[in-house]
């Protein structure tokens, strides 16, 4: 390591004081933290940290509101609206499937810190009778669809899988996916990448130490995704394998329909090269940020930037006019994809978020503190939906699609494993009452298909103990996506006959678990 | 006291078996015992008990299903998508009101058990900065609505306000308004009437005892509103004044527009008999009951009661077809009332609810029973639409309108004192903000007009440590119903100002109770 050429690219950049404790590491420190600086250009951190600067703040509410209009219907596809065309676009989908064009692409960089644990999100286990992870759940998902597409078109299939991790949870991801034998998938099929991490900077630009050899690094957001699409060849390797449409997701939404064919069927069969898949913003105040058009352009318009006047538009129809709440869930063809990285990605200016950021003053002291005192610098996933030629929006139900792990069980009442349990569970309870089968009690009564604190409610543990009355739900019913992916294939199973709760079906059959003693 | 008599009495009904502990009770025991027992129509609880056994069960759920229809959209008032009406409707109603022929009926018999208190829900403080309780809410809004109209049509008018409690909470509820003066209401225009109570019975229709010499008594429900009506002649006071429509409503709704002067303008102007207001049922397994025609007759059909094909059937236009989600805040005409309390309520059965009824076994132990032992036999306040003549629908915005208060803050994340308080401020909040007026935090930012967490969502305790980020909210924002009904006439008072909250504006003025250091 060069020493001196290291100090002199800082001292070039302003960012000297990060070598402030330098005489005080240990030789080890010294190697890590020099290995660390690097790799980094701290030039361009400051031209991230100028250009961010420049563009935050400057959009206030009222500009962009009177520069928003809403998505306009003949580019939306709705699965209550066009109920009609669902089978067809379904039929597109699977055949794109089929002929190897559709890959998905994971967003996983997310660390389980607001969960509580320290493993990604993707390994969580929310406690289902299967104790599946959401990394098994969707793998199976895809396992399915290609099933599914085989059987449709009488080929083989495959659906790689690109995942992104962060520097954080790359090893711990890759060794989970080798542990449990790539959940079925061929190894060669499922493929990790890792994106970015930038310094937090404080208010003037500086980079912030968390100890005394030690930056403190962030993901460069889920927008970090292009920048790694282009450094790691993952274009590239698309491209070789002939892929042209990409389903890209989040991995903490338990009811994801990973590389939905419906909302590629649809997407293709517009010709768009982006597409948003969105639920209906029911209520004014919910804090969701809707799809809609500025100046034109495609864009999220983030709940924290709208006026309430705004908000509280309604078309004619009597819906909120902005109600495309964006889920990040999106379409992508590789064509857009190859023509974002090679040349809007780089142009494309951070988003900066204020965070309180632990740091070391000036004695060395690891201070945390009170109020924000620094930034994060991140790129958004639908920062792009502004360079689409022809940007569709496919409107689905929150209940059927969207469920977001986010807190531990004890912090909130929202999106957390219960939450997240109970809205797979009702899901599945809804497929097989769908499907003609029905669930009793244990004295033989019929159990009404609502239950009295659904999926969409909170229910907090003391309750769902009260669930022994048969009454009180939701009920426990788990079906393994390697038998269906979205409530197929189910009449054969349950048609005409009445389940005593916990009801699971998986390869091995229709088991009811209460019956059986387990 | 004849003895000889009761008992006989007894014997006829096959009740014999109250009387079992007789000659355990004390003299006093003995004295309150027959004193109770007096006043029963043992006969009478009997045939109530052989018809609801009767009627109960007999509508399974394909039955029901096949004759629902949805609200035809003529009969539908919306304030989403009939917004154009909306100022008809409230002159037309203001108009009546100040012609003294609008009366306000509340619905006060629950205690509030769930909630965990031992007084009747009206008295309950939610934790707003003024602590008013749902009462003095309640009669705020009543006085400003009586101003408003007088303002308008430049006359005197009243609002006279029916309180129905049951035989648990009128001692309680009148000692609080005598307390509290009324909360600035005339004595003389707030009278109480108490619905029945009837006993619990076990599955054979025994009456149940919960002590030696004390039967298991409940009140008989909500729709125990007409029998009362007509025995405690609150009809007749009603014709006496000559008042012509009523507005029913529930005491737990801490967002209700007693006398709402546009739904009350809407139904009169439609010449309906008969309204419900209702809020959309948003996603098919929401668990509420959804107003509808059976057979051609309106009638709530409860969630418990539809199959999911059912309530997953959407419309044309992609809204659930069976969505006018029952909020219990209903329109009669006194014409209707009279006839419904003259003719049809004595035919009206009851419906049954299995409960857990705490009981003394032949041994004189009390039980508290781990499953259903027993029946409560209740009527339900919309018992009465089938009887309609002209029945009319009208749909509101849940978090403008609808925020009940069931459960106790630790016990579920749902209808609890800090959903109810939030759903308040953050109505409040958006008046402010409608008005011209604007909130920023301690350093002087603007907040942004939507929070994180929304009234909808579920905020527990320790998410709510965080609102003093200031981005974190709701924005503790009070309103006085003294100042404003729904919202109007702030202009003047916050148009271009900016708050720190908590803000509180009250016939005093307007307060920031930060900055005065509260």
């Amino acid at each position: 390591m060069d020493m001196s050429k290291l100090a002199a690219r800082l001292a070039e950049a302003g960012q000297s004081h990060i070598l402030q404790f330098w005489d005080q590491l240990s030789p080890k420190e010294q190697a890590e933290m020099s290995l660390d600086l690097t790799s980094m250009n701290f030039m361009e951190i400051n031209t991230f940290f100028k250009n961010a600067m420049k563009t935050s703040g400057q959009c206030s509410q009222e500009k962009v509101d009177s520069r928003m209009e809403p998505v306009p219907r003949e580019v939306l596809g709705s699965v209550t609206r066009d109920h009609e065309s669902l089978k067809e676009w379904e039929e597109e989908g699977l055949r794109c499937i089929s002929e190897n064009k559709v890959a998905v692409l994971l967003l996983a960089g997310g660390q389980g810190t607001r969960l509580g644990v320290p493993y990604p999100k993707g390994m969580y286990d929310v406690g289902l009778p299967s104790h599946k992870t959401l990394f098994q759940i969707q793998a199976e998902r895809i396992r399915r669809l290609e099933q599914l597409a085989e059987n449709q078109h009488s080929r083989k299939c495959c659906i790689p899988w690109y995942i992104m991790t962060s520097g954080r949870t790359m090893d711990m991801t890759k060794e989970f996916f080798l542990q449990h034998k790539y959940f079925g998938l061929k190894e060669s099929n499922v493929l990790f990448f890792q994106q970015g991490m930038l310094p937090a900077v404080d208010f003037n630009g500086k980079i912030i130490l968390e100890g005394k050899g030690k930056l403190a690094m962030a993901p460069d957001g889920n927008g970090g995704l292009y920048r790694a699409l282009g450094t790691q060849n993952i274009v590239k390797n698309m491209e070789k394998r002939g892929v042209s449409h990409i389903h890209v997701y989040c991995v903490d939404n338990i009811l994801v329909k990973v590389a939905d064919p419906a909302f590629i069927g649809f997407c293709s069969l517009k010709g768009a090269d982006c597409g948003a898949k969105v639920v209906e913003k029911m209520n004014p105040t919910e804090a969701v940020g809707v799809v809609c058009k500025v100046d034109g352009r495609y864009q999220v318009v983030e709940y924290s930037e709208i006026t309430l006047a705004t908000a509280e538009k309604r078309s004619t129809d009597g819906r909120l006019m902005f109600n495309a709440g964006n889920i990040a869930n999106h379409f992508f063809t590789l064509a857009f994809l190859k023509e974002i990285v090679s040349i809007h990605e780089p142009q494309l200016q951070h988003h900066v978020a204020q965070k309180k950021i632990p740091y070391v003053n000036t004695q060395g002291q690891l201070i945390k503190p009170g109020k924000p005192n620094g930034i994060k610098m991140e790129k958004f996933v639908f920062d792009i939906f502004q360079f689409a030629k022809t940007f569709v929006v496919y409107e689905v139900l929150r209940e059927d699609e969207f469920s977001p792990l986010k807190n531990a069980d004890s912090q909130d009442g929202k999106d957390n494993p219960t939450t997240a349990r109970y809205a797979l569970m009702s899901l599945h309870h809804r497929w097989v009452l769908n499907a003609g089968g029905n669930f009793v009690d244990e004295n033989g009564t019929r159990i009404p298909a609502i239950p009295r604190h659904g999926p969409a409610g909170t229910v907090t543990p003391e309750v769902s103990q009260n669930l022994k009355d048969g009454t009180d739900l939701p009920i426990k019913c788990e079906i393994s996506p390697l038998v269906s992916y979205g409530g197929e294939g189910l009449e054969h199973l349950v048609n005409g006959q009445a389940f005593q709760p916990t009801l699971v079906i998986n390869e091995s059959g229709v088991h009811e678990l209460v019956k059986n003693g387990l």
